[in-house]
């Protein structure tokens, strides 16, 4: 048994807590965390990205994904903490465990500030109706974890407006009509993406998202930002002040809303706000429930981003490309594994100009390994490729001028008909998808069909969605758009300005895994009696492998629009190559 | 100024109203209302399917929409009552209207039988905040209307099981496990068609559409229907009274619902309820809002239903070809004009056994006409067709069997090029839209896109939606399936059993229209590793023009898919054809 799960019901004990639980995230909700916010991992050894831990004196468990059964049973393993395998038949939810376990007169205890507040409402709805009580107060792990990593001391920054085109003094104004005409007199901000969007600056606390942990409330004339003035220069800092920006410590935040007056209406989005804000509110507080008012306005790039965009795209498509001509040259030769792919990759990245890092642990799979989606190659997992069959590569970086995220499965010698066959479909299925023309007004919702037609018609399908809003510098997911289908598809229009991905795939289990992902921008087409008309423009730049392509499989319109975009990346990248490079990228990019 | 007019005022100055509102519809918002509803075209002499009065002293309006600006136009001149065309720009809403004129201490008086809860919500709320006062229980036009028609008389029948496929009790036990499940303890159940569907009757109450005018209210244990009961025959009366059904007086729910216990958990639909029995009801009753548990079962065909509207489409098919025959033959010799068409299609429709009568308003519209989507020929608009062109025919008929709802767009002469591309291309996005295969979850905002591509990536679209459910012998329009874009498509899965429409169109404004409709059944397709996978029968059987088509604008796979429909439309009718037909047909479906 693991000593810091002995440590910690010494601590529960004292506290008087019956049951514990611990989930993954920081205090905003953040897609990656920092060290100081690795207290599941602490406690339990599992270090996945998604996981919950509740533990009683005499039983612990981990609930996690289908994605980390393996490794946590793997991790967990005489840890003294069970494995609950989320979604298999037998495995109760972590809110039926609560509520099976859950006694009158017990208490309930975790850290509400890593706890959104709808799950935390529903884990004390549940101890309300069994006669116990919930403490949300408690950072237990803290008490115990002496060599924790402190928070990060990143420095903050400031993304000048000539790369985002808009005044942060412009974007506040905005922000007080919206929450004005909500009905609003209190806005509280704490998902750092729209803090970072909102305020033009941009930090390094989180891994592969550069933002700064703070977070904001605003009202009709001030707006304090929660933060650690330490990571803000004097002449950021003044910047931020002449716009009317307060200072405020980091976790003041907690006790500054207790004195929000009585009977104030304040904004929140319920997704993003944590449980202990909500419950720290004086209980007259009148809520308005929305999404962030930051999140449409962050997700409409402005023509400056957009240029910028496109810049950061050519670098970004100059080094996946020289990765490309490198790998397909160099495995047969010199060994290289996953990883060490991966490092090289970065080093081309890492030669152009303004890069800042990944935007997401990148993805390379060999052979059965692609047909893992969220496969993330580990020492132990590792493997050398070998001059055949296909590489899935999905990647990205963060620029000055922009974030990127893209896909390319790599030949790296003889293909199976199968492979090239399941290969030409998702290639189809994506250059649909990047030509589709629609009427202002639709959502993801009705585009997810045209890249799920060549798969449905034939009885197959993959098992994630085919795009993903991305940020401009800042999360490499992020809302409110996405193109699926199903109950969680299309929760918002598409609109001019809008940058999404295109990543259909297709795996194959224990063979291989395809996807092919480019960034598309929403642009208007027409606008005539009918209506007006949308469309995309892609961004990505890196050829397809021509040698994977059926082109027997594709229609004339098909050919076409491959043939058009191999001959934009030839003419938009070539002018960085040398010659030997033109002279590959030449024939990468043939016409067919 | 007509005298009616004068008489009603008479009759608001006698109750102390000062503005007084008439809608359309009949006490359950049915589509089309019986002559004994007609009170506002009673008043303004408008008979349009679309309207609402309002009217003060000195002054009245009627409003209405676009298809009917120029029929409104003609028939209230004289009539002392404006015309106020909902939609333009000068236009106040007549909720605008009743705010802006409505001053404190007035009355708004209206029959609040015949208004939505929703409308007369939101219309109370107005005259609240002006302080003045809501009168809704108020027939003012009754009073004045010397020979008002009777209330409909026909008789109620019962559709047996062997048309629906499952029995009166069953469907009772399964809505009252809906209604606890939601825990309400009562249902109000004012939507005809549901009452129908639910009971297992029919009638002939409502043009266009065979129900019984109706009211349910059932608890766990009780089922009232408030009706006439002279309408039941002593046998009918017997069978639903051994199913627990108790009968009331029609009119009597407004009352009954009074004595509703306070406190009591009530299910209703605010889309389908009205006012009055809105505010009927204790206010301390507790509404549960939600669509009518009925709706959705209604909608999933049985087994037995399927099978049936299968023999409904073959002697709808026949009688649809047989004038498609007729016409293509007649039109140049004989007048035809778009009135006596329908006449003709009618009486082929009742050469079939088991035909009713029509579905719907027949829409034949040639030429020009054919462009006015929501055309209805009248002794003024009525032309003589010749041999040239294009004649829409949208067109459908009840049978024993069930309900159909067709559109072909015929072929009268030579054609010009325009016309032909526009033909096929509303084949081809109707052919696609009938194969396609998608995912069980999918709803008709995914399935959309289908039908628009080949308009949306040339720039063009029609103004309507794709698709809407139909009733087994019920409304031809029902839902809660669609198949459309934007904020009002979508509304539910797709699930196997649903019959739809498929109905994409092209109109050219003074020139021609284009429409090719068929209804689909959505079937399962396969289960598999990658889910379960659905597509659609075509039930409709009559061929298209193929002289209108230009074969090399369709794919390989949309001439195998009009192909394949040809043979099945051949295979299927011509056994009842005598042989002259048959070599028609022949040609008619010959493969191209």
């Amino acid at each position: 048994m693991r000593q810091q799960l002995i440590h910690l019901r010494e601590k529960m004990a004292a506290a008087g807590v019956d049951i514990y639980i611990i989930p993954t995230d920081d205090f905003h909700g953040s897609e990656y965390c920092g060290g100081y916010f690795g207290c599941r991992e602490f406690i339990s050894g599992f270090d996945g990205s998604a996981g919950t831990l509740g533990i009683t004196q005499d039983w612990a468990g981990l609930w996690t994904d289908g994605r980390y059964f393996l490794q946590a049973a793997d991790q967990l393993s005489g840890s003294g903490i069970d494995l609950m395998k989320m979604g298999e038949p037998e495995v109760p939810t972590i809110h039926q465990w609560v509520k099976d376990t859950l006694t009158a007169d017990m208490v309930l205890g975790f850290d509400g500030r890593t706890m959104t507040s709808g799950t935390g409402e529903e884990l004390e709805k549940i101890a309300l109706s069994k006669g116990a009580s919930v403490s949300h107060a408690l950072d237990l792990v803290g008490e115990i974890w002496e060599d924790r990593p402190p928070m990060s001391q990143a420095p903050a920054w400031e993304l000048d407006e000539k790369y985002v085109g808009r005044s942060r003094a412009d974007k506040l104004a905005a922000l007080r009509t919206d929450v004005r005409n909500q009905g609003a007199d209190v806005h509280i901000l704490t998902s750092l993406g729209d803090i970072c969007w909102l305020l033009n600056i941009r930090g390094d606390d989180v891994a592969c998202c550069p933002v700064v942990l703070s977070f904001v409330l605003l009202d009709e004339t001030g707006c304090w930002l929660y933060t650690d003035e330490k990571k803000f220069s004097p002449e950021l800092r003044q910047h931020l002040e002449a716009d009317g920006i307060g200072f405020r410590p980091y976790l003041d935040i907690y006790e500054d809303v207790k004195s929000i007056a009585p009977g104030t209406a304040v904004l929140i989005d319920p997704a993003k706000l944590s449980f202990s804000i909500l419950k720290n509110m004086d209980p007259s507080v009148k809520l308005i429930s929305g999404r962030n008012p930051t999140e449409l306005p962050k997700a409409i790039k402005t023509k400056t981003e957009c240029d910028n965009m496109r810049i950061a795209h050519i670098k970004d498509g100059a080094a996946l490309t020289r990765f490309m001509k490198w790998l397909k040259e160099t495995v047969g030769g010199e060994t290289v594994t996953e990883i060490s792919a991966a490092e090289k990759l970065e080093t081309f990245r890492q030669q152009q100009e303004h890069y800042f890092g990944p935007s997401f642990a990148p993805i390379i799979g060999y052979g059965p390994h692609g047909a893992i989606i969220h496969y993330s190659a580990t020492p132990e997992t590792d493997v050398p490729m070998k001059p055949e069959g296909l590489v899935l590569c999905d990647t990205g970086g963060h620029y000055q001028e922009g974030t990127t995220d893209v896909t390319r499965t790599f030949v790296l010698g003889p293909l199976t008909d199968e492979m090239k066959y399941y290969y030409t479909l998702v290639l189809k299925s994506h250059l649909q998808l990047g030509a589709a023309v629609f009427k202002k007004g639709c959502t993801g919702l009705n585009l997810d069909y045209i890249a799920r037609k060549p798969f449905w018609d034939l009885g197959l399908d993959y098992n994630h969605g085919t795009g993903h809003g991305v940020g401009y510098l800042l999360s490499v997911h992020e809302g409110p758009q996405n193109i699926r289908y199903g109950s969680r598809g299309g929760a918002a229009a598409m609109e001019v300005g809008m940058i999404s991905s295109n990543e259909p795939g297709f795996y194959l289990a224990g063979k291989f895994g395809i996807r092919l992902e480019n960034l598309i921008l929403c642009e208007e087409r027409m606008v005539n009696q009918y209506g007006t008309f949308y469309g995309f423009e892609t961004l990505t730049l890196c050829p397809f492998e021509l040698e994977a392509i059926v082109p027997e499989m594709l229609s004339q319109e098909e050919i076409k629009l491959l043939n058009d975009y191999h001959a934009k990346v030839y003419e938009t990248l070539s002018p960085m190559f040398n010659e030997e490079e033109r002279q590959w990228l030449k024939n990468a990019t043939r016409a067919i």
